[in-house]
């Protein structure tokens, strides 16, 4: 049986507070298709607000799912990308995208 | 690129307003190690009020994800287990999870 937490390798529900989440999944998806700058993903992902946005690449860049690289240029430029980390969990999401194409869930 | 929206087969987007969701993921998650009753689950995942996991089942049934069986007993038992299409999400859901071990999330 698998157990909500375990002493020694942290939660399953700290995982699931993660990535249990539309925005993050999103996120990472985008970011499985390369290096984006927050305009680009903004435009990709229409639904979501600049506000949201923001706070979930923060959160992705805390947990050390997403890497911020600033340019010295000007403007300066701010691209995102995977880290190993999330290259390994942004394949399972698309996977995930797969299965919900192949039911056509929401047609 | 992967698009938000495809015309003939419906929305990624409706895939993650789904399956982006920690309860959706936790419950799916539970029912992947069997069938099981009302109670089982909400003592499993004790994170959950009765009123969310009711709310959680009832998606779920209605997208076609869990099944739910009545017997006719004194008093009535009900049971919940995956569908088919469950069937293939769940062990995608479980490798999320080994995922979170791996990288000690939330620990």
């Amino acid at each position: 049986m698998v157990k909500l937490c375990k002493e020694s390798s942290g939660c399953i529900f700290d995982t699931l507070q993660l990535v249990g989440n539309k925005w993050v999944m999103i996120i990472l998806l985008k970011l499985l298709e390369g290096t984006k700058r927050f305009g680009v993903l903004q435009k990709e992902i229409e639904q979501i607000s600049p506000k949201v946005l923001t706070q979930q690449l923060k959160k992705l860049e805390r947990e050390g799912l997403v890497t911020r690289t600033v340019y010295p240029e000007i403007p300066p430029r701010v691209e995102y990308s995977l880290t190993d980390k999330s290259q390994e969990l942004a394949p399972l999401i698309e996977r995930v995208i797969k299965w919900g194409e192949k039911y056509q869930l929401g047609s």
